[in-house]
C-alpha cells in the first residue's frame, strides 16, 4: 500500500473534540498499512481572529508580517493534532511549510508554489511516523521569509505534497460528503457525485462550487493526482476527482456533472462602443491594468444602423468600483456612451462532458429556465459548460429547474449537511 | 549611539492597546538614534491557553510538539508588534528564534542556547529596520527542530542576542518599575534599587525575587551585558544590573541590596543518619538521580552519644513527593531512622556585598527576626547572602522586620504596582 496525503480543513479541527476525531481517522488509515502525510488548516475561526487582531494594531499591515501572523494558526492545529495521534499510540511529527519544503515565490498573501522538496517528510514517514504538515504556508525562495498561499492554500499544499511524494491519492476532508450535482442548500434533491473528471471539476469550481478551489484542481490535473473529497464526520466514500473513473466507461453521450451557481459577481455593461477593431482590446487592457479578474465576456451583435455595440462582462462584486473608475478615466480614448453596473445578478452553469456535441443539452437547459419563468441576460459557453446570467432573485428557481430537467434529482430528499470549506 | 536590545513580557503586550503602546516606545528609542532589536513574549495568557488545549487533546504531549505549539504564541505577538511599528512610519521585520539564529540543544521545553548567529538580524538593522525577535524559542542544532527555552526564556533570548550583537544594554521591560529591596506587596516601604551588581542579583533571583530569573542574569554576567529592568507602563529609570555602577563607588562597607522571600519550597529532614563518610553522598546522589533540584542543605552537628545526625534540605514543593519516594526506596542502604516532610515553610534571604566581612550584618539580621517573634529553623550563608527558613505564617512579619532593621524602608509609602513577569 502506498502513501496517502490527507487534508483536514478548519471546520474538521475546530476544537479539541474535532482534533481527537481526526486523529482517530488518521490512525485508522495508518493501521490499514498506508504511509500517511496529513495537511491541516488552522482551527475554526483562528485565522479570522488573527486578521481582526492585525486590524486593531495597524490599518495597513505589511504582507510579510501578516503572513508571519497567520501561519501561527496552522502551527497550533498541527502540533495539537500530532499530540492527539501520539496519545493514540502512534508516532507523529509536525512540520511547518518551510520544514516540509514548500518553496514559494515572494508574493505575500498569495504566494505560488514553485518547488516542493519534501526530504524531511519522506524520511519521517519512512521511519514509521505520521507526518503532519501546516497547510497554507511556505517559505520564499529568495528571502527565506514565511509566505502564505492565499485562499484554498491548504488544499493546494496537500495536492503539491501528494505530487512531490508520488502519493496514491490526495484525500480532502471537509464538512460535506463530497461534490454535489448542485448546492444542497438550494436543491434538496442534489446528489453526491461519485466521480468527476478534472476538467469538469475545474469548470464547477470556476462556476461557483466552493468545495474545491480551481487552483488546487488545476495542480492535481497537471500532476495527475487523484483527489478524494470526503467528509471528516462520516465514513462514507466521497467524490473522486481524477483523469478517468475506476474501470472506465463510455463517454460518448453527454455526462452532466452538475449545476453550479454564483451570486458573488456583478455585471458591467459598456454601452455604445464604436464597433471597430481594437476597441475591445483597449477596454480589457484598461481593466487588466487595474488588476481586476473578469469572468464572462459577451459582446452583442452590432446594430448596423449605428455602428455601435455593447460589451458586457462579469467580475467579483468587490472589484466593481475599481473597474468603473478605471473605465471612466479612459472614457475619452475608448469613446463609449454609458457605463452600467448591476450587482443583483446570478450566474448559473451546467457542467458536463460531451455537451458541445449534444445540441439537445443547450436546448433542454434554456427550456428549463423558460418554463421556470427565468429570464436570461447573458450566455457564455465552453466545451463542457453553459453559463447564463439571470436576476439574483431567480437563482434558486433556476438551479432547481435545471437540476430536474437533466435528471439529476435523487430519489430521496434527505437533508444534507453543507457548509463552506476552510482555507 | 549603539544597538539596544529591548525585551517586552507578555503583560506588556497583552492586547492591541498594549502592543501599540510598546510600539511607540520602540519607535522613540529608534528616533533617539539607536539601532533597536526587540525580543517579545507571547501575548498575556496565550501560553497558558495553548497548554490547556494540549491537555485537552493529549494527556502526555511530546516535547517536540509542545514546543511547536507554544512557539505559535510569540509568532503572533511579534508579527502584530512589527505591524504596529510599521503603521507608525518605521520599518520593522519579525524573526522566529530560528531565523534569528538562536541555536539550542535538543532538550525540548528547557533547551539551552549553545550558539547565537544573528546574521539576519544584523543585516536587517543595518538596513535601518527595527528587528522583532520571538523570545523563548530556538532551533536545535542537531535535528533542526523548534525548541523552547523554558521559564524566563524570553529574558535569556534578549541577553543572548545582546551579547551576540555587542549591544550597549539589554532593556527588560516588565510591569514593575524595577528590582525592589523587598516584594512591594509585602513591604509597603520597599524601595526601587537603582543599581545592583550581577552577583547580588543572582542571589536575589535564587532567593525568590521573580523580576529577573537566575539564568538570564548568569548569562549577562558571563558576557558583561548591562541589564536595565524597567516598566513598560512608565518612562521612569528602572534598575541597572551590571558589573559596576556608573561612576563607581566605595564598596568596603556592606551594601545591602534587598530582602527576598520564597514560599515555593518544602523542607525534607532525614532523621538519624549514621554520621560516617559517604552517607551524605549516597543521599544526594539518590536525590540527583531523581532529577530533583535541591536548594539549601544543612547538616546538624552530630550527637556524640548516638553517632547519628540529621540532614535537612529544601526543594520545590512540587518535587517533594518524588524526593520522598526516591529516599524511601533506598532507606535500607542509607540507613536513616525517619523522613520528615514539611511544606509550610518560607525562606527569607538578605542579599548584599561585603556581608561576610561585616559580622554585624548577621547579628542585626537575627535580632530583627527575634524581635519580631520569628523562629529560625535553618540557616545557610554565602559570601553575599544569609538565608533562613521560618514558618510560612511568619514570612510577612519577618521580611518587614529585616527590611526595617537594615534601613531599607523608603520615606514614602506610596503603593507600587507589582506583578509576575512573563516568560
Amino acid at each position: 500500500m502506498g502513501l496517502v496525503v490527507q487534508k483536514y480543513g478548519g471546520s474538521s479541527v475546530a476544537d479539541a473534540e474535532g482534533i481527537k476525531r481526526v486523529a482517530k481517522r488518521i490512525v485508522e488509515t495508518k493501521k490499514n498499512g498506508h504511509q500517511v502525510v496529513v495537511v491541516v488548516s488552522a482551527m475554526g475561526d483562528t485565522t479570522d481572529e488573527l486578521i481582526d487582531l492585525a486590524g486593531q494594531v495597524s490599518p495597513v499591515a505589511s504582507g510579510r508580517e501578516l503572513d508571519m501572523l497567520l501561519t501561527a494558526g496552522e502551527r497550533i492545529s498541527m502540533a495539537l493534532l500530532a499530540m492527539a495521534i501520539t496519545s493514540l499510540g502512534h508516532e507523529a511529527q509536525s512540520f511547518t511549510g518551510s520544514q516540509a519544503g514548500v518553496i514559494t515565490d515572494s508574493v505575500h498573501g498569495k504566494a505560488r508554489i514553485i518547488d516542493v522538496t519534501p526530504g524531511r517528510i519522506r524520511s519521517s514517514v519512512d521511519r514509521g511516523n505520521i507526518a503532519i504538515v501546516a497547510g497554507f504556508q511556505g517559505v520564499s525562495q529568495s528571502s527565506k521569509d514565511i509566505t502564505t498561499l492565499g485562499r484554498g492554500g491548504s488544499d493546494t499544499t496537500a495536492v503539491a505534497l501528494a505530487a512531490a511524494l508520488d502519493a496514491e491519492v490526495c484525500e480532502i476532508y471537509t464538512d460535506v460528503d463530497g461534490v454535489f450535482t448542485a448546492d444542497p442548500r438550494v436543491v434538496k434533491k442534489a446528489r453526491k457525485i461519485d466521480w468527476i473528471a478534472f476538467e469538469d471539476m475545474l469548470e464547477l469550481a470556476s462556476s461557483g462550487s466552493k468545495v474545491l478551489l480551481h487552483r488546487c484542481v488545476e495542480y492535481a490535473r497537471r500532476y495527475n493526482i487523484p483527489i478524494h473529497v470526503r467528509s471528516s464526520f462520516s465514513g462514507l466514500e466521497g467524490t473522486w476527482v481524477s483523469r478517468q473513473p475506476q474501470g472506465g466507461r463510455a463517454v460518448e453521450q453527454a455526462i452532466i456533472s452538475g449545476v453550479a451557481h454564483d451570486t458573488s459577481e456583478a455585471k458591467v455593461t459598456i454601452v455604445g462602443v464604436p464597433d471597430k477593431p481594437g476597441e475591445a482590446a483597449v477596454i480589457f487592457r484598461t481593466v487588466a491594468d487595474a488588476e481586476i479578474n473578469i469572468d464572462m465576456v459577451v459582446q452583442n451583435v452590432s446594430a448596423a444602423a449605428t455602428g455601435l455595440t455593447d460589451i458586457s462582462f462579469t467580475l467579483p462584486k468587490d472589484e466593481g468600483r475599481r473597474a468603473i473608475e478605471a473605465l471612466e478615466k479612459r472614457r475619452g480614448s475608448i469613446g463609449f456612451e454609458a457605463l452600467r453596473y448591476d450587482d443583483q445578478i446570478a450566474k448559473i452553469s451546467l457542467v458536463g462532458a460531451g455537451m458541445k456535441t449534444n445540441p439537445g443539452v443547450t436546448a433542454t437547459f434554456f427550456e428549463a429556465l423558460s418554463n421556470a419563468g427565468v429570464n436570461i441576460e447573458l450566455i457564455s459557453t465552453s466545451e463542457i459548460r453553459i453559463s447564463v446570467v439571470t436576476r439574483e432573485d431567480d437563482v434558486q428557481a433556476a438551479v432547481r429547474a435545471v437540476h430536474s430537467a437533466f435528471g439529476l434529482d435523487s430519489d430521496t430528499d434527505e437533508a444534507v449537511v453543507y457548509g463552506g470549506t476552510g482555507r
